[in-house]
């Protein structure tokens, strides 16, 4: 990865992007002030009847399936056609998909209408989505080989057509083809809900502003979890409520130095 | 302004007054802890089978678009007829009304079945509700020249009968005669999502315990904004995480002291 | 009580048992998060297609209808049965149910259909529930006698067949033959929103882990009272921003020797 990765950050900052989400009603105002912090600038918009014209406002569609419903789904396809059709990028985050069958049936239908450019998910997520089994507890969980790993999120990318953004303790980044691994990040995020869903939100800033997604994908994640390390060390003893806040603030504050000197991305 | 502003914030902690709001999904708990910080009693209830009884018992009703549909603003004319019979005032927050055209004709369904006290927007909305284009840019935005955005307010109050609580980098308040510009506030407050719309519902607590609904907002609005510069003083270089916290302690323990030394108000 | 009250804690931790929330919007974030700060395992889910199926992957399931509508109470008593039929226990948090007729009326409906391990609600909330009247104002407030209270507490006990926990200044556990207080807790409590709704989520954490459920629900509101007390006291003067903050890390670092050092409990 040449060091375009880290130039992102200071252009979202710059571009101020409009990314519409449609997301879960636990993680809306996490996800709204993430993106605040980081200087993009997010809307939440539902209704069917305005979706498609918020669509065509937003440089990216942020679409999770977290607590979905027909309704819902319905308004994602509906915005996530209009995105389409001007060509603003889509993102999806299929959350809990491996969870219950009616998630997957309306994964899999919102995929079959609506072109994403990333999906982000966890490994058991993304192995749901190409058809492996394998329980998904709560919304995170499922550890696999990291072997294993790759292969299930390069499927997945080839099946879909789509950037594959796998986050774990290790993330992988795919087209399909070609695979980054970013080894950023910290397992405090795991103890705070939505740092996973306002990510998927994040990759929506960063593709708004970089047209090779592959690229825009590895660097909000590697930009993310970079984040989430210097907000870990300031934590320290002290807990996840503190984390919580201490992440808006480095989402905030994050320098370009910060990347450079702690990015760990690798081609694989 | 006489000196009787920055007495109402004792009242609204003495009157704990109960405040119904039916606002978006992304900000409800931010609001619910703002008003309960503030020192008034929150609460939220959506079904229309209820919406008419809650409007009832409270003393403030606030009524949000955020992240409207069909089935919300059912719930919203109910809620507001109700309100309106028993003499609750209504306070309205017109969100991102420019920015699609089922906003703005569900803003003027609103306003055409419901009388509402205060209408609190920022520039981009009051000028959506009277007619003038101008895009929103996510829910905040749009920067006009000083003069027409008192003219805008004013017109706006005068179309629809009510006060206008136009914020920005300085806020007018206007009952469409007399207008007041209030000078408090922090950028700050952009960077965290719902504090436009947690100062529509603090106008609530405002309107509650005071008739002159127009030295109500005016003093809703300083309090508010005074609360804001005081907590960016102790937020540093922290960042928006913290501001957010900060806040909420500041409003609960905004002294009337505070608002006598800081507060920016002057008739136009 | 015997000591086995502080051990069911890091039986929690060690578990992290999956819990099923079906919640109010207020409230859904600072559940989840609480949950995980505890060290369980949260999930939401409401849509009528999937809530049989995330029940039964649950090991508890909370029913909490602070802003209930139609569709939503569908989607509980599907959840509900879904648990019943699972041997699942089922925590219902009945919010506000004093203050409208619908509340009431929803909230004697899914205990019609719903068999539920423990209520957890507010004097008012309990006694509204045996058809005492009394008014609540917003979601918390009536304060009553206190040998009134453990009698309404053991009336509403013995007529669902569950247990009840009464929480307040002190907090009334009851099968409707055995009653414990609990002396544990802080006011700051009452300055940030969702907190009784979070103690009916962490009773589903505790309750999944300890059959028996009384002995779990003195547990569950002792834990959680020792937290609030701990994080009050590093609070001091700040306020309720940064006392949310504490409380959720507090959560995070409770310790067995916190708990036998502060825990007040006594048998009545």
């Amino acid at each position: 990865m040449n060091q375009d990765w880290y130039k992102l950050l200071p252009r979202v900052r710059n571009e101020q992007p409009l990314v519409h989400n449609i997301t879960n009603v636990v993680v809306t105002s996490f996800t709204a002030n993430g993106l605040l912090a980081l200087g993009a600038s997010p809307v939440m918009a539902y209704a069917r009847e305005e979706v498609a014209d918020m669509a065509r406002l937003a440089r990216a569609v942020v679409l999770n399936i977290g607590t979905l419903d027909h309704t819902v789904v319905d308004a994602m396809i509906i915005a996530g056609k209009s995105a389409n059709q001007q060509g603003v990028p889509v993102i999806f985050d299929p959350v809990g998909v491996g969870s219950t069958a009616f998630r997957l049936e309306m994964a899999r239908k919102i995929l079959s209408e609506v072109k994403v450019s990333v999906i982000r998910g966890n490994a058991g997520e993304i192995a749901g989505l190409i058809g492996k089994t394998g329980m998904t507890r709560g919304v995170d969980a499922l550890e696999q080989e990291a072997g294993n790993l790759v292969e299930t999120a390069a499927t997945c990318a080839r099946q879909y057509r789509t950037i594959v953004a796998m986050t774990g303790k290790e993330d992988i980044l795919t087209d399909g083809v070609t695979h980054y691994m970013v080894q950023n990040g910290h397992p405090m995020l795991t103890k705070v809900t939505g740092t996973g869903c306002l990510l998927s939100s994040v990759l929506g800033a960063f593709v708004a502003v970089e047209e090779n997604h592959l690229l825009a994908a590895v660097s909000g994640v590697a930009s993310y979890g970079v984040a989430a390390e210097l907000a870990a060390r300031k934590t320290g003893e002290k807990g996840p409520g503190h984390f919580q806040i201490l992440f808006l603030d480095q989402l905030y504050r994050l320098s370009e130095e910060d990347l450079s000197s702690l990015g760990r991305i690798q081609k694989l």
